[in-house]
């Protein structure tokens, strides 16, 4: 047989392995039947060989002769004949490509069927109203599909009937109108193709397997296989399959059973059936099921058959399994077996629950394989405990996790409802500084403009807290928000999803966040697995992130930005003197008055993560941030309500106004332009260092220099750092001898470094590793020089265009272009180390928690990954799972 | 002799090929004594391979023995002896590297006077106070360049001595007060050195040889060498050369020649000379010199040997040579001979006469490589005739040519006084579109803000009218401009050059541009050289600039942005309509008017370059570039006094504002958010085309979609653009099918392809050019992307400081950044014709202009370059001779 094989073939290798030929539908059949030994339906899958020689150069000669034999096979294990008057044999013929494909021809039931197999199949089942229903549905069925006449010839025939039955239930149509129905379904088929409907069971299987070879270049097929780069030529294969009837009698019934519960992860038999019914029935809720359990009463041998069956699917499968029965007059049939789908929690305890189960004896390696992202997201952070909610708007998921409160739409009336009591979701079109007092009283955010690095969502991911950003529907004005129709007013309740974006209006019941006990085993196994492999760090600016941080397993700070030191409202105005500084003296003035409050921010975090490295990038963000807004300064100059301070604030303010920000005057080129700064900011974080080295603390240091563009550049920044640490050392020693009892102070070791994040950095990466010890790739930059893409603007608005029309796969944003910019990462590393074998890499871009983007880092051969605190379990779990991926 | 060889040795190679070995200066000197057999003072070079091994293990030993036999040598020649106490001979040493290197010991004069010589020298030359002079210089300048005494330990003496003398002139110190000086050197030598000054001529050479070679390893010479990145192990050659005195008597003398006329090419002898003179008194212009020719009554042997030299030192070097003689007492001797420098007009003059002089025959491509940049510029626009000119403030030289008029500071006062006649240099803060009347009407433009693409810079440059941009000194307000103290009223004269970024207060004398009838021929060898291999484009939007274009020889247009043809008082209602429509439809009534007057712009382009290639790009900046100014809006709205229509406007303003517009929604991104607007872009160039067709021209069209980032996007752009073509090609056919007697219409072959200047594009070339039959590399973009440079903000306030300190070689938008983006290119045209080995590629940013650019597209295999119209002869000379320098 070259082309056709039954699902009992004693194939060389096993079946799920041999998707090309089979399809993935009939791999999954061949392996329950001939490896599982499981009492699947008999039946045959022609192979995809078969489609493309089809496809090639006609219906092969030799397929007629196999579909004989394999027919015929099929039929002697039945002991039942296809198209039988008296006990007919009846088949399914379905496609089964390598890939599930919408826009492939689907199913024909019930095929065998005709004028004379229908009375056999009415004797069978005394029940001639389930055979003509049968025979009626098979002519639509075959009609449509396989004739391609349209659905409505045939169903405007049954309303008809429907009408003279004087009822709208299609079971309550008598099997005398069905008789008048299945006469004028062939009368329809005669219009249309010329010819009467076929009789013979031989051309009825004909046809149908050629309509599923024909829908492999369908319109609908070909497109989908366009858009998710689906090779043309795989061509797909179709199962023939006997049909078993759950709905047969009271001795029948039909049901799902999962091997153990998919919700809490529990050993135990789950599931539901119901007696004399078909698959449908149990999904469609229409009648009550009972519980698996109940089986054991009704249909004892089968309960126990089915039992057998469960620890064989967990023994072959080694995990837990979701499967669809059917009973027919008493026999058990399998109709579909596969690994199910589970919770996070349940997820979680299975992993560690089959490494223990001697059946399964899970590996350390393959428990964590098991963990997903969403797993984990689903344990660590409020989920709506109800999937079916009406979602008024979609924005990005910034920060995940559910979240439910009243609507606010300034930070004080936030922080004021708080106060009161009152669970508050804050809904902006976009936060500033500002607005942080509101955020951090409220359970959620929800913005309408920005991106995922936009404050709000870098704000709320710092937390740990629900947002939603960029909901461009959601329009606010005047302390109300319009979405469409909609209009969420002030107090009204709103419910939000951050790891989907969805909006909703109203209280959705949430799921509280409960780690179940085996995520800490999981987390600890992948910390052995990753060890000395790739180091998980967290971006954190103060004290308390960097304990957040700590205690979510973090292995030390990869970025610590020092420009939210700058923010505080007690330091605002000492950042802004220092920028107006009309003399160099005016400018030190400030400095130090900076110097002395980062330094005790510096203290904080050092302190926090004693032992473990922090990388601190010096001030990156163009000076104008740090400056009132010029506009809303202009309206007042216009309206003449100016003050003396702010006409100074608004020269500076057009002073340094950019047109494009973030192509500007930021990261190193500002400390071209201020050259005290980057020293000031080394001195504070060395003295808060070296204080508390004094304390017996263990501070590891390492500066990043941020926006670098040349080795030349970067070396001049160094020097001012070397400069500043030099200093600082030296200052300590002499005080240290000085002050009798104190301890000699050993001079601390800090590495300088930089971020790679434009472009040229990248691509001169062995220039500029020999001013670097270290490189951290800030893709978030990278990402949006390498494409041009401003987040602010281009990831609201244009972003979901792009990825539904698939002008761009993913959103670069959110998992690393590894075809573009990964080339840049990599071509960094590899030049970086060209220079310096012993270069450290890292990434602090957001990419640092997205395990995608992890895989390609690890393979990359970075050697950290940083990112916000609550992503660092997830990070954990997928660098592990990066490393088991690549041996 | 293994490390010192004199002038006359008989190298190998031409001792200009030995620069490693011999310096700089050494090889100049051996290759006009050795092979040119001038008569040059006879000495020798001590090699850079003495300083090396100097400087690894300290003076050599076999140094002495053969410094004693070449000063021997040295003394046969010269019939004298240094140090006689009768007749002693003089020498000079001088430091000579490789590369001309400030910061190098520089020279030491007189070297073998001591307390006896200095009588032969006063008796030789019958001149005391000579003599004494001589032998007080000598002791000052050794005593600071190589015993390291701070200069005002003499200065202070010599100071008291001119007291003395009641003068405030060096020559008018009596003789009896040198003596006394030259005792005072010499004891102030002795306190510093304890010791006293060295007699012996051997010790002052030695001491004079080694201070050369410690000066390699000297504070600012190496600072030096890392500027310049020139390698440290190069070391330096010293020079030892006999002195000659062409102020010894009456029948001797100095001066300066050139083999013919370097400001006018013209043949025949020019220079200046004086009698009893040294070289100092003929550039000094203390004494007025007589010319060259006169020497023919003087020294008529003299002046025969040097026409003979001209004559031999032309055929040498093939080109017109600048030289330096003295004669000493009736002997000439050539100090130095070198090629010369010349003016723009001298430069092609000289090239194509020395075509035909026989002993120079030089040949066309040797003629090609001799002309500059600089030479076609001077000759294709006016210059400051004046060279010493009081520059008070520097901008970006963005428009190449000098300009005078009187200052007015509104296009409207600008456009006013150019129609009373007065010439007019228009100051602005920036330009816009609205000011382009002014603009047009002025001489000169002068911002104080925007960099090389801004606007006043991009039209400037179009129009080839002299601009500088940027000029940050510049304080605007109140129709006057304060730089400084200075001001600039209303009226007042001032002067810009566009080519240095010079502004000058008052009226600089100019001289016109003329260009020679020779720039024609080397034009046509440069186009025969080129012809096959690199293409010159132009980039321009109106047929009137398209004129120019092809007038300045442009062989298409590269770049013709279709944006401007949005901006025109009639447009730009219409373009507002389209933004603000609410409905498709009233977008489609928007675009139908649109398509009207883009169709008469094209039909003008396509006309004016029948039978020439036209590259036009779609729209490609952003949407709110089309609104008027939101924040002067907000103010209107503030005070009150804002329409309806313009509270319309700002709500379109604010929805469309970017935080980043460089990396905003632009170019293609466009198109996916409206996308009927490249469809009527298309439609309207394709009806002009066609109708062009019909009229018996020839219109080449080329499509570019601007700002592509995926092989995706771009294919769903270049659907729309099929689309489009598709159209309006039936509309013709079937209206050409129902004219009778209307010939039949073919349908144009239009090449669909994309620019290229994202980093991204060019990262994933070999995807992108699968739906682009060419490549444009926007080297604009590129570059603000690949360095994370706005222009606009980073080109003004930063640029200089990253040049003078070093950081960048050079400002990438002048010249490509071949290192970073120079990868990207390359990466773009090697992958993009991996996929498509026929793909045609160009470069339209600025650099298409720049001659080094120029190169690098060359060699990395670029088919064209596309510039502004009036740097097109530019670009046509440089294409030439990458040709020639890539063999």
């Amino acid at each position: 047989m070259a082309f056709v094989y039954s699902f009992d073939h004693k194939h060389k290798r096993p079946p799920m392995e041999m998707k090309d030929l089979l399809g993935g539908k009939g791999a999954n059949l061949a392996e329950m039947t001939s490896v599982l030994q499981l009492p699947v339906p008999p039946g045959f899958t022609i192979s995809t060989d078969a489609c493309r020689e089809y496809i090639d150069s006609g219906w092969p000669k030799v397929l007629d002769a196999e579909i004989e034999k394999a027919r015929r096979q099929l039929e002697d294990k039945m002991g039942k004949t296809i198209g039988d008057p008296n006990d007919p044999l009846l088949v399914s013929v379905r496609s089964g490509a390598k890939f599930s494909m919408p826009g492939m021809m689907d199913t024909v039931l019930n095929l065998g069927l005709n004028d004379k197999s229908v009375h056999g199949l009415a004797n069978q089942t005394h029940d001639e109203r389930f055979a003509y229903d049968s025979y009626r549905r098979f002519i639509s069925m075959y009609g449509r599909i396989v004739l391609e006449i349209p659905e409505e010839e045939f169903s405007s025939l049954f309303d008809a009937a429907k009408d003279l039955a004087d009822t709208k239930n299609d079971s309550e149509v008598p099997v005398e109108l069905l008789k008048y129905i299945v006469d004028a379904y062939k009368k329809v088929v005669k219009t249309h193709t010329k010819k009467a409907f076929p009789q013979d069971p031989s051309d009825q299987l004909r046809g149908a397997i050629e309509a599923v070879f024909r829908s492999w270049n369908g319109a609908r097929a070909i497109a989908y296989r366009n858009k998710e780069k689906i090779p043309h030529d795989l061509g797909t294969a179709v199962n023939v399959q006997a049909m078993v009837f759950g709905n047969r009698d009271n001795n029948s019934g039909t049901g799902v059973g999962f091997t153990r519960d998919p919700a809490s992860g529990n050993s135990g038999v789950y599931g539901d059936f119901l007696v004399n019914a078909q698959g449908e029935d149990v999904v469609a809720g229409i009648r009550n099921t009972e519980p698996l359990s109940a089986l054991n009463k009704k249909f004892p041998k089968v309960y126990k058959e089915l039992m057998d069956i469960f620890h064989r699917l967990e023994t072959h499968y080694k995990d837990m399994c979701d499967t669809e029965f059917t009973i027919d007059q008493g026999k058990l049939w399998m109709l579909q077996t596969r690994v199910g789908k589970r919770t996070g929690t349940a997820a979680l305890r299975m992993a560690i629950n089959m490494m223990k189960d001697s059946h399964i004896k899970l590996s350390k390696q393959e428990a964590i394989m098991r963990i997903t992202e969403d797993h984990l997201e689903q344990v660590l952070h409020p989920q709506f405990a109800v999937k079916n909610v009406k979602v008024v708007a979609v924005g990005l998921g910034a920060s995940p996790g559910a979240a439910v409160g009243h609507a606010y739409f300034t930070a004080d009336d936030a922080a004021a409802q708080k106060e009161r009591g009152k669970r508050v979701i804050l809904i902006r079109t976009e936060t500033s500084p500002e607005d942080v007092h509101g955020m951090l009283a409220a359970e959620g955010i929800l913005t309408s403009r920005g991106g995922l690095v936009s404050h709000a969502a870098v704000v709320a991911r710092g937390w740990g807290k629900p947002a939603v950003v960029g909901a461009e529907a959601v329009k606010i004005q005047n302390k109300q928000a319009k979405i469409g129709d909609h209009v969420i007013k002030e107090g009204d309740l709103v419910s939000i999803d951050g790891t989907t974006g969805s909006v909703v209006l109203g209280e959705v019941p949430l799921s509280e966040a409960e780690p179940p006990e085996e995520l800490k085993t999981i987390l600890k196994h992948a910390d052995e697995i990753r060890k000395g492999k790739m180091k998980v760090r967290a971006n954190a600016d103060t004290g308390a992130d960097a304990r957040t941080a700590r205690n979510l397993g973090a292995e030390g700070i990869g970025l610590c930005r020092t420009e939210h030191m700058f923010l505080g409202d007690d330091r605002l105005p000492v950042v802004r003197a220092m920028i107006l500084a009309d003399s160099p003296k005016d400018e030190e003035v400030a400095l130090n008055e900076l110097k002395k409050v980062q330094k005790l921010d510096f203290y904080e975090i050092l302190k926090e993560m004693s032992g473990l490295p922090v990388t601190v990038r010096l001030l990156d963000p163009p000076l104008h941030e740090f400056l009132p807004d010029v506009n809303e300064l202009k309206i007042k100059k216009a309206l003449g309500t100016i003050t003396a301070e702010e006409e100074k604030l608004l020269a500076a303010g057009e002073q340094w106004k950019e047109f494009n920000p973030m192509l500007g005057t930021r990261g190193v080129r500002l400390g071209v332009i201020k050259p005290g700064l980057y020293g000031m900011q080394v001195e504070a974080l060395m003295e808060a260092a070296m204080d508390l080295a004094n304390e017996g603390k263990e501070p590891i240091v390492e500066i990043m220099i941020p926006l670098t563009v040349s080795r030349e550049e970067l070396g001049l920044a160094k020097s001012w750092v070397q400069a500043a640490i030099d200093k600082v050392q030296k200052s300590y020693k002499a005080k240290s001898k000085s002050t009798a009892g104190s301890k000699a102070q050993k001079p601390l070791k800090v590495m300088i470094g930089t971020m790679i994040e434009t472009p040229r950095a990248a691509l001169l990466a062995d220039q500029i590793s020999e001013n670097a010890e270290f490189f951290s790739f800030g893709t978030n930059d990278l990402t949006q020089m390498t494409f041009g893409f401003s987040r602010d603007d281009v990831e609201g608005r244009m972003m979901n265009a792009y990825l539904e029309q698939g002008l761009l796969k993913r959103n670069p944003f959110d998992t690393l272009d590894t075809a573009g910019v990964g080339q840049l990462v990599k071509m960094g590393v590899d030049k970086g180390r060209k220079n310096r074998p012993d270069l450290k890499t890292g990434v602090c871009g957001e990419h640092g928690g997205d395990p995608e983007s992890i895989h390609f880092f690890y393979k990359t051969g970075l050697d950290y990954v940083s990112c916000s605190p609550y992503r660092v379990p997830v990070a954990r779990l997928a660098a592990a799972q990066s490393v088991l991926s690549n041996p």
